[in-house]
């Protein structure tokens, strides 16, 4: 196939599905984003420029050129410096809360549950790592053990992290060092509180420094907690197909959207809904079967392990609702539009919430508990059943686009996949020595032969604040042709399946050498690594290049985007990309820009921490340009 | 003494006073709060009535008449909701974190160093309640295990906090009953985070049903357990005299202020100044010898342990600073304005931070590590004699008031008060019976007898949205006279002091019935419990009576009061108080107003959850006329 035939759908044809899905909303009185957004302008410029201070009643105060200090005393750089570790923590504690769930749910795993180990060997592997016995244990005593030490993590009242490790050792070095190791997660969350509250830190480079350590707590603590214990629960996942975009939804057949973060609900629903009892009575009713698809980062989850097709990411969520075709969209944590109750209340659709963490007004409440979790599943996926019958054919819109998708490329996969080419093809062998199997030395080799110029993890949300998708897939196409490697979780991965980039045809809009690899290893340009929370194995990824290819983990020509991010845990993963020694690419303000000394910090003053910074541009096409001179600029300091 | 005699200060002679400092500071070209409250006017009516929301990058939004959701769809319950509970939780936090800081002391704890256990009976007290086994152990071995676990209830994986068990049955069943039992402190405030970041409880009751949690995760927490270590470690404090005001700088002496929360710093910087080494060298530099002032919390600690005088509150610290006779701030954490980097550099006063938690620009870093901790202050103690003779004469304006204060009463000191009275005057046992002793029940007897009518504890801070310590000075005196007895702590205590509130003498401005107590129990109206990490003690004195009464706690005839409140501790204590079941009055407007559903729910909501809600009038004599109508209320309901 050439490129000229392709045929991915454009982020013009996703718009177009947009305005008619938003007319339908006026037809419907509903309301959406796009309308809200309008009604929020003009937004408080004190906000945007985080130079607003509501940390005491005293407040609120803002700096303006009449007043450079809040009634305490406190400067532009105090103020948005508190308020940027304030979004840091706030992100590290919902990504590793997120995690302390599935580290109960490991407590609770036994074999005759649909909490059950379905990837031993990383159960082994994680309880050596953490001096855990397992010779002639019962598989489920080292289980609950595991989850035990997890948990402990969180709470532990000294040390430092575990995961930490994991790191090279210039890395851990660095980090003690600076004394931005983190120690049990929650306290980093805590002290950043502690902190920021009114009449503690008001010095600007601390506050980042503690940005840097209650991120890494999240990178390597909770998140890293989190990815590992789901995939033990629920498999670590493998490369699988699947599709992506609102053409998912199936007019004959009962639609159930999952969204949000947390798996174990998710993955309840996808196995209720595979049930024949659920197949038969949904054919029972009329439909011609069930059809599960997933939003937001809980699609990856279920993507990544069921196939289970992505209905969208995060502004697509009104969006799926609109279609008119949904009968239950069922929520767990983390992302979900409020906006979803009065929106579900004009549409048949039933808006269920699951978690305690997630009370949404509008919804219908059904606290989901790991011992019923399956039961509550299959009550739910038959109410869902039963709704088909009061779908109205009158309101049903189903945008045609959807893509193909090859997702599921965790640590593991990738290492497999070059495994699969290792000794093979010269291409990927340049210096011709023997590889071993099971490292990233292939890849390495490609990149420095120049057959890759590096890799990006493209990640993060979508913010109305910049053309939706659009900084995503544009930055992603640029990347794919100059030869650079995607990675990509949460929303970005959506992004891409949407517009066909993480299909393997999509090797036809690459580069020649990013086209060669694609061929011969047999993936997509774009490797699909997961949830936001799983951008833990990034990481992972980046530590196990730079050991096999022995330099600083700050040297690889591997760097992070997020050009639509939106939410606190994308300013705790900032962080922790940084502290890792990878540089960052933003495409969304900081809200820290009312202060110099900020700005400063966060683009040049953690480069003395951690050796990277981030670099922010709201243009994507000026952003993919500094990301590909970055590239190359570390290309050239290896000498390559 | 008559009432006429008495010639207590007023606070017209304060704001005098303050008057002639703001002018000084004019001449010495630094700024004030006051300055910058009327630089900042006015302040955003968004951030005030709380429907303003940064929690995500696709903000600032905020509600309008045009606008009545975010971008998201949160609308003005969710927004102000999820504030409400950021600021309990980071409240709750700071207190907490204190508390932590005083668990690695104590585990620090020998003999030998002057982190020694002070207090033996509490810590064995605590050790039997903790189920540690004490009988035939070292003392610092039990020491150590009752840290360990003190620690541990910050970051135990299961069950909730072991304190919670001090309550009355009736308490522990509400708790149990409307599921606000907090888990491990840390974890709490994690949740907390989490149910607000982007996309998660929209709820309103749910948020404030959250906020009493992470509020009991400091009172029946944190702030208790900081609380009962300090006593631990620096000794429980007993009642003895001391003074309050600006008045209690010496212009011959070296004047060190010690300014925060932490016991520990500051305990030390007392210990050091009054070493014969350091009284010397003073003498030597030509001063008559070291005067210790306290600050804010801070002087709470020092003065009910040590009787250090007081020369103010929070809305004071630059006042102190101003009067050009102080060598040396020393500050721990919370409270601290960031202003007085800047404002000491017009000054010879050195401005020493102590904890990597409060980190401020314009001050000398002295990272006070437990081992070292008594060397540090030695030398600091040095430094600010040294610095003596750099003391401007010119810039000198000491202001003459300061005021007799008895102080140091937490519950143990209560019960030894009410111990001596017990069987002796009949005024105090008025059904005749005999009276154990150890009770609370004289005093009980007093309420019933309606010789007291109640108790109030009058707590918080200073805000400028008010007349500072008016609020405070002006409700005490008038529930003094509508014999009401007042237990206080914090910024309301020195409020007090410096009014002559907390002397024997001022007895003299209280009704008939008050003063037979004052006369009889040898007590001032006004007891001072400690710092506000120690309204924790006032938790226990009300549990304490309503078991010693045999009534439920929500019916006995006591409340709480904050009417300067400003920081967010506060929040997270009115959220304690009221789960306690008591009833708390506020001065200054929770920034929720802008959500008729959230001030429903914090005004009327919680009574149905804990039976107790709060008041809030900004104007102080409709406020007290609310309270002593309350406690009426109350006594009416108990037939008394």
């Amino acid at each position: 196939m050439r490129k000229e035939e392709l045929n991915f759908t454009t982020v013009e044809q996703m718009e177009a599905d947009t305005v008619r899905l938003c007319e339908l909303a006026d037809e419907a009185g509903a309301e959406t984003w796009q309308k809200r957004k309008e009604q929020q302008q003009p937004q408080c410029k004190f906000g945007e420029q985080g130079i607003c201070c509501r940390i005491c009643s005293m407040g609120p105060c803002r700096v303006t050129p009449k007043a450079d200090r809040g009634i305490c005393g406190a400067d532009a750089h105090a103020i948005a410096g508190r308020h940027y570790l304030r979004m840091a923590a706030a992100g590290s504690a919902s990504h590793s809360d997120h995690a302390r769930e599935m580290a109960h749910a490991l407590l609770k795993s036994n074999p005759d549950s649909q909490f059950n180990i379905r990837d031993e060997a990383k159960l082994m592997r994680i309880a050596a790592e953490w001096g855990i016995e397992s010779e002639g244990r019962d598989l489920y005593d080292v289980a609950h053990d595991v989850a035990l030490h997890g948990l402990n993590e969180f709470g532990k009242p000294f040390g430092t992290l575990d995961c930490l490790k994991r790191a090279t050792d210039e890395r851990q070095k660095v980090w003690a060092d600076q004394e931005i190791e983190p120690r049990a997660i929650d306290r980093e969350v805590c002290t950043s509180l502690h902190m920021t509250h009114m009449g503690n830190t008001a010095d600007a480079p601390t506050l980042v420094r503690q940005s840097l350590r209650v991120g890494m707590a999240d990178g390597w603590g909770g998140s890293m907690i989190g990815t590992d214990f789901s995939d033990i629960l629920f498999g670590t996942p493998t490369a699988r197909a699947t599709e992506g975009n609102l053409g998912v939804l199936e007019n004959d057949m009962v639609n159930i959207v999952v969204h949000g973060h947390d798996p174990a609900f998710s993955e309840m629903m996808v196995l209720a809904s595979e049930t024949k009892e659920m197949q038969d009575y949904a054919r029972e009713k009329g439909a011609k079967g069930i059809n599960m698809a997933g939003l937001c980062c809980t699609a990856n989850e279920v993507a990544m392990r069921h196939g289970v097709r992505m209905v969208g990411n995060f502004l697509q969520q009104e969006n799926a609702v609109l279609t008119g075709a949904i009968e239950m969209m069922c929520v767990d944590v983390q992302c979900i539009f409020p906006a979803l109750g009065p929106l579900t209340d004009c549409f048949h659709t039933i808006f269920v919430t699951s978690s305690p963490i997630a009370r949404i007004p509008g919804s219908k409440y059904v606290k989901f508990e790991t011992e019923t979790a399956f039961e509550q599943a299959k009550t739910l996926v038959a109410e869902a059943i039963d709704n088909f019958a009061n779908r109205d054919s009158k309101k049903v819109f189903i945008p045609e686009h959807k893509e193909a998708a090859a997702v599921g490329y965790p640590c593991e996969q990738i290492i497999l996949e070059l495994d699969g080419v290792t000794n093979s093809h010269g291409v990927l062998t340049v210096n011709g020595e023997k590889e071993e199997r099971g490292s990233y030395k292939p890849a390495i080799d490609a990149i420095r032969a120049g057959v890759l110029r590096g890799a990006v993890a493209m990640v993060g949300c979508n913010n109305p604040k910049v053309r939706p998708d659009f900084s995503h897939i544009d930055i992603m196409r640029t990347l794919m042709e100059h030869d650079i490697l995607v990675v990509t979780t949460g929303c970005a991965a959506q992004a891409a399946a949407k517009a066909g980039l993480m299909s393997k045809e999509a090797k036809e809009l690459c580069g020649d050498g990013l086209k060669r690899v694609c061929t011969l290893v047999g993936i997509p340009p774009i490797l699909h690594m997961g949830a936001c929370v799983d951008i833990s194995r990034m990481m992972l990824l980046a530590t196990g290049i730079a050991k096999d290819w022995d330099v600083d983990i700050t040297k690889i020509p591997v760097v992070g985007c997020a050009p639509e991010w939106m939410s606190e845990k994308a300013v705790a993963i900032a962080n922790y990309v940084v502290a890792t020694g990878l540089d960052v690419y933003l495409g969304i303000q900081p809200q820290v820009h009312g202060s110099e000394q900020m700005i400063q910090l966060i683009t040049e003053g953690t480069r003395e921490i951690s050796g990277a910074g981030y670099t922010i541009n709201t243009d994507p096409d000026e952003l993919v340009k500094a990301i590909i001179e970055g590239i190359e600029a570390k290309r050239k300091l290896l000498d390559i």
